[in-house]
């Protein structure tokens, strides 16, 4: 009999901010194919009967190919195994999970997506950016700049105008580029803008400026994100002005670590790797 | 000393869906003000001895007006409560939270808020439909029909080009004027669209049309989620075409009464703050 796979989102970094679903899915997984930017936190949930793949495709530098990948997928599942694609954030946004969908439904495997919170939206609740706000923005714009080449860039100009708030999803470093872009789309120099990094971790740090000081920004390390858009101006300016810990952190381990108490809600069966 | 006020996302209606993080919070608040979006699933988890209040607005008919929320929720957490203010799907999308921690700001009330999984990725995983597809959209544009107006207008004629994918929160009923709006933003007649009613629940429904068919489209129960774009075409067939339950919902409810037990993952050592 053909095992399951399940396309599930793994939130922006804190492990509170999996699923209730996620967290069952995980738990009884067979086989757990991941990329690099889920947590460790979150891998240390998956049982240690589990076969673990990092599939990541570190930016630049892949190291396996999406058909690689939806090669190993079918063929767990085809050997009978419940099988978990574990993306970072939700699967269907920036993920490529139409490309593994048609691959299964090509083998012709169930499967099943497990939304997930996206990172844009970790970030913004972290930095207390709100992403629409009746007074400045009733439009929510999600785009990626390393996709963004040839005929896209031309598309920003459509979609950063109107007041629309503007998540850059993998912006990279060179920052003089991304302000280039926005200003060639027609955005002021004055908007404000955050680079939120890390978000959700206790690593997460965030940097506030205005399209025309974005060049000078400090490089913070991957995974960042970009938002644009007058709702930055209603940021916590302590929290995006420095270094912010999350200090839900130590709560998360704990909570993860009692899930695996015996007599905790998911029980003595699901005992995590290692 | 001040109570905390916690802007918590409940996600798209399945409880399954909600956050560990949104869970533990939810489990150890002296009030919650919820919308009328949440599921009753997910109110059976306050503890009984909250207070509870439907501060829900239903379209058109407000029951209860911004200010008065504002005014509740401060005067709660000035009197030392914990209180949280539960948001179906993601708080800082479409949910007026920016005015709410303005109000809160203000009132020197200490918040935070817990990100949730936005309706739009619920009702997208439940279709099957991926937001974004390396071959047919590389941007996702979230809007609501319901600010849509004057001004507002001219600007789905910059967001909705470019073959970006369009979720529109809140569609309403009048088919025919989204239908035209979208076609004045020089969408063509042929690009798919899905309705998808009552995202995760067992409730569910979807519709599948073009863009020219939207105005005979059947009039599904709110809340609603208008998806357009390309990526429509990925959704799955069969998904789409017809009923759709949930086959999780009893999982859910068996994992939340766990939850619940005096032993389990989310024992006494977490106590709300006091």
């Amino acid at each position: 009999m053909k095992g399951k796979v399940y396309l599930v989102g793994a939130g922006p970094g804190d492990p509170e901010l999996l699923t209730l679903k996620a967290l069952r899915i995980l738990r009884t997984a067979d086989a757990v194919l991941h990329d690099d930017l889920v947590s460790p936190e979150i891998l240390a949930i998956i049982p240690p009967t589990a076969q673990l793949h990092n599939v990541g495709k570190r930016a630049g530098t892949k190291k396996i190919r999406q058909e690689e990948i939806n090669f190993l997928m079918t063929a767990l599942a085809d050997s009978g195994m419940n099988v978990v694609r574990l993306k970072s954030g939700d699967p269907l946004i920036f993920g490529r999970a139409g490309e593994e969908i048609e691959a299964l439904r090509q083998a012709n495997i169930p499967y099943e997506i497990v939304p997930g919170v996206t990172s844009a939206l970790g970030a913004a609740a972290a930095a207390q950016i709100p992403l629409t706000h009746r007074r400045a923005s009733s439009a929510l714009v999600f785009i990626t700049a390393q996709q963004a080449e040839g005929s896209e860039a031309a598309n920003w100009a459509k979609l950063a105008g109107g007041g629309a708030t503007l998540v850059i999803y993998m912006p990279g470093h060179n920052y003089a580029e991304l302000a280039a872009k926005l200003k060639s789309a027609g955005l002021s120099g004055e908007i404000p803008c955050a680079i939120i990094s890390r978000a959700t971790t206790s690593h997460q740090q965030t940097h506030r400026a205005t399209i025309a000081e974005l060049h000078c920004a400090p490089q913070l390390p991957a995974p960042t994100l970009l938002v644009v858009g007058e709702v930055v101006r209603f940021a916590d300016p302590v929290v995006v002005a420095q270094d912010f810990t999350v200090p839900a952190g130590a709560d998360a381990l704990a909570l993860l670590t009692d899930f695996r108490s015996p007599v905790g809600g998911l029980g003595s069966s699901q005992e995590p790797e290692n």
